[in-house]
Formats: C-alpha cells, sequence, structure tokens
C-alpha cells in the first residue's frame, strides 16, 4: 500500500526578486547560527561517476539534493539533481522535487547577490562570459541586482540572434570584459576564460567554474592581486579549483579570503578596498538548493 | 505541474530470508568493490536535534536514507526515517518509503547475518535482552539462520502473556543468558545490560546500542577477552561506544577488531578462535538500508 509526494519536474517560474530574498534570508540565518550547512559529500559509484549530496537545515525544513554524475557509453555524461525536503517539525517529507533547473536559479542568485553586495552602486556594464541557460539565469538575476546600462556576452558559438534582448555579442571575451564594471563567468570551461590580471580596479568577477576537480575560469595566480571572497568560508578555499592551486603554489592562503556571503550580508567582513579587482567563487550550497525549493512549498 | 513518485509507507512484509540473501549479497558486494559505503553524516538542526545521512550504491541504484531526531518538549523526541533510491543508470528517483519499518528489519537482519556467520552451527539456545519490536525482529531473522530449541527473553516489563510465541519469559538479563550459545541485545540502553567477562567461550552476543554517542550495551572492559566482529570496519570502531571507549582507556585497538561483515562472508578474516565469547557490533550502514528498500521495487 502507499501515498505518494508530489515530485515537482516541471517548476513554477520564481521571481528573482523571491530568490534573492530567500538566499539572502538564508545566508544571513546561517551567519547568526539559525542555519546548518555541512560539507557536500561525494559518493562514488562502483561502475564509475559519483553522487554528490548538498545537506542543509534551516528554519523547520531540512533539505538534500542528490546529484549523479553519470558516465554514458559515448563520452556523454547524465547529469541529474532532486531535492527532498523533510519538515523538521513532524519529520516527514514535504517535497521531492527535480532540482536540475533549481540548481541554475540558486547557482545564479548566488552570484548576484554578491555582486549586490560588493558591486559599486552605480555599476552599469556588465560582461557575461558564456551563453548557455546558466550565463542567461545570470544575466536575469544580476539585473535585478543593478541597472546595467550596457550587457556584452561573449561565448565561442553565440550569434547576434540568440542574444538575448538587449545584449551585444562581443568577439572575444576580452572585448567583453573591457571596461565592465561586472564580469560573470558562466561557463563550463576548466581553465581560464578572462585575463584576470588586466582588470580595473574595483571590477568585480564572479565565477562558478564546474565541479570538475581543480577546475578554474580564472588562473590561480592573478588571486594575490584582487580582493577574493566565496560563498562559505568553511568550504570554498578548499574546493575552489583556483584556490587550491594558488594554495599549493604559495601564492595565496586560505586566510586570505576576505569574506563569505553570510560575513558580506551581516557586515562581518571588509568591504573590497576599491583599489584592486574583487574575485567571488562559489561552489554551490545545500542553503542554496533548500532556501528555493522550500520557495516551492508556497508558490 | 508535478507528477507523482510512490511513497510506501505501510510496507509489504518481507520474508526473512529474502531480506538475509539481500544483505548477504550487498556485504559480499561491498567486500568485492561492487558497491559503495561511504560514512554516514550527521546535520545538527540550528533548533536542537540532528539528521542522520546513510549513503550507499550498491548495483543501478544509490540510496540514502534521512532519519532526524527531533526533541519535542517534554523530553519525548520525534523520529522518522526516509529513504530515497535513485536510479544509477537513469538518475531518476525509484521509490521514496518510510524508512522506519525497514530499519527495524534490516538492523535484525544483520545481526542474524552475523550470527549466521560466528554462532557454532549447532547453536540452540537462545537469549533475547529486550522486547520491542527491534528484539522481535532480531528473534525472526534468528530463527531464520539456526533451528534453536530454546529461547529465553528479559526486559523490566516483559509479562509471559505479550511474549512472543515458544519463548520463555526470564526473571532477568543473567538467567536470561545463562547456558545461552546466542545473546542478541536489543536495548535502547547506553549501559551494559549483560556481565560479558561471565560468558562461556563461544558464546555470540550481537550488539546494536543506540546512536547517543558513546552509549554501549557491554563494558568496554569486556572487549579484550573477546573476538571482537563488527558490521563494517571503516566505521564502527570509531562509532560504537564500548570500542572508542575502550580504545580510549587503552584496552583495546581498532586493530584489535577480527573482522567484519564484508571479510566474514569472503572469509577475508578469521572465524571465532572458539576459546573466547564472541562479540558482533553494529551501528547501521546505509548499504543495508539500500538492500532492503531495493526488495520493496520487486515485492
Amino acid at each position: 500500500m502507499s501515498t505518494t509526494v508530489p515530485v515537482l519536474e516541471i517548476l513554477p517560474e520564481l521571481p528573482a526578486a523571491r530568490v534573492l530574498n530567500a538566499l539572502r534570508a538564508a545566508f544571513t540565518e546561517l551567519a547568526g547560527g539559525k542555519a546548518t550547512q555541512p560539507p557536500q559529500t561525494v559518493t562514488l559509484l562502483p561502475g564509475g561517476g559519483d553522487v554528490i549530496a548538498y545537506q542543509a537545515a534551516q528554519g523547520d525544513a531540512y533539505g538534500v539534493k542528490v546529484s549523479p554524475y553519470l558516465p554514458q557509453p559515448g563520452g556523454r555524461a547524465v547529469i541529474t539533481a532532486w531535492t527532498l525536503l523533510l519538515s523538521t517539525r513532524t519529520g516527514r517529507p514535504l517535497l521531492l522535487c527535480d532540482a536540475a533547473a533549481l540548481t541554475v536559479e540558486r547557482t545564479a542568485a548566488t552570484s548576484a547577490l554578491a555582486v549586490d553586495e560588493v558591486a559599486r552602486p552605480g555599476a552599469a556594464a556588465l560582461a557575461v562570459i558564456g551563453s548557455g541557460p546558466v550565463a542567461r539565469a545570470h544575466l536575469r538575476y544580476a539585473r535585478a541586482v543593478r541597472d546595467f546600462t550596457s550587457v556584452r556576452m561573449y561565448s565561442p558559438s553565440l550569434t547576434a540572434s540568440a542574444a538575448p534582448e538587449d545584449v551585444t555579442v562581443a568577439g572575444s571575451a576580452e572585448e567583453a570584459v573591457a571596461g565592465a564594471d561586472v564580469v560573470l563567468l558562466c561557463t563550463s570551461a576548466a581553465q581560464p576564460v578572462i585575463d584576470a590580471a588586466g582588470l580595473q580596479p574595483g571590477t568585480v568577477v564572479t565565477s562558478i567554474s564546474t565541479n570538475a576537480p581543480r577546475a578554474h575560469e580564472i588562473a590561480p595566480q592573478a588571486l594575490a592581486a584582487m580582493d577574493v571572497y566565496g560563498d562559505h568560508r568553511p568550504t570554498v578555499t578548499a574546493t575552489a579549483g583556483e584556490m587550491a592551486i594558488a594554495a599549493e603554489q604559495g601564492l595565496w592562503s586560505a586566510g586570505d579570503l576576505r569574506g563569505d556571503l553570510p560575513e558580506l550580508l551581516t557586515g562581518a567582513c571588509p568591504a573590497p578596498t576599491g583599489d584592486r579587482p574583487v574575485f567571488f567563487r562559489s561552489v554551490g550550497l545545500g542553503i542554496e538548493d533548500l532556501a528555493v525549493a522550500r520557495l516551492l512549498l508556497n508558490p
């Protein structure tokens, strides 16, 4: 005998402001000890591939997102993500949802939240490197935190007809980045995609990179000349490829991280100096998955 | 828009032999590297309590059991358990089920599997300490691996009319244990419930204890005079209260563990000496949860 829980597979579109507010609240609660964020875990699969589990607890809910990476014959891989929410009042399931689209939303919103904290209030020129769903979500959330009057986007395959509205297609990453106040790196590259050393002081670069070990979107050597922030201090410095490599090479250390999102949102870390480019790196957190999945409970 | 997955809340009764076979296969695959068992994780809840997550991968499935421990006003606690299975072929959910009853089954079946490996073939006298659902499940599974002609059960509250069929109610734990070939400790006690030092050579004692830190059902001091086995070498010696305490006191060390279930099932560890009592301790593993939940996919 059985009952069912809803499995949301086609999700309602979430307003950017609502997602941003949910993440802002979650990171603030994390800062105040009202939410918990254990490290992600990786379970290797006997036949190859793995499952990453992202857990967190906030308010009256606990969430776990499980994301299998399943290599297929021919070199491709199936990647899915599912989030299970439990009530921490009753101990019962609240929701099981397809978290693939939510992961894109929470990742982009987290970058935008950081932009809101570390970019100049008058930031007007935006560069987006990448043109896939993650890049387009970044653009949407970035526009929710600043009034960008100029947006340039670059990816090797992007054509003008395929570009989002009010976006100029750049001929190269360098052309996109030139003069930008904010640069959103949204590639699946595991190697540097821009020359961070050439950026103007105060320019904000966000990076998400990929789950591949040691993956990075800027050169590790560039960190020493930037104001570096991350999503969550306990995990980002060990997990982010450029930080791990820079630390190994003695060019930068975890102690050089100026702050993380919980600290930025509560004023517990220094603001950018203004004298150097700013780098914000996220690796992705269970609390982001939990915060956005909770929005589905009250659509 | 949404679909649903089945949430099994009232489970079909599983034949003991089927559960035992599933666990035997799972532990054998674990020994051969065809299954993976990461450590359990504990996520503390901001308001108190925690959620333990038990993960594992075997065959074409990955499973995670999440078990919240939720303290309530008045000193009681809500404890639930839910298992989510994903296909490692498609990455999609296979099942979400109430794992409370399954946890009782897999725990009891694991103890019985160990009994089958380390008890004398002719073991005839059984003692069960405890009389709740976990104890009754232990009795059922133990009877599936040995033909016990005498079963004595003890718990402070047990009366003859409430005892299972063909079970003699003992007046004390000592009386229940006297002359037993196999002793199943099935209590929620966090302190010793029998005098392990007084047992005859070859007597097999199984213990599950509770999740409370440092909980134990036999005295840590007794380990040094016993042949000690556990469910899984990478976790049991650090997690089992009596092992951790004995190691701290320098009375016993993790290196003294003679073997675990994967090793016992594949002949990769020594059998009991026959000269000393035998102790088998389980702390519970995700692969057990996965193995029994998979049975629900093909009822």
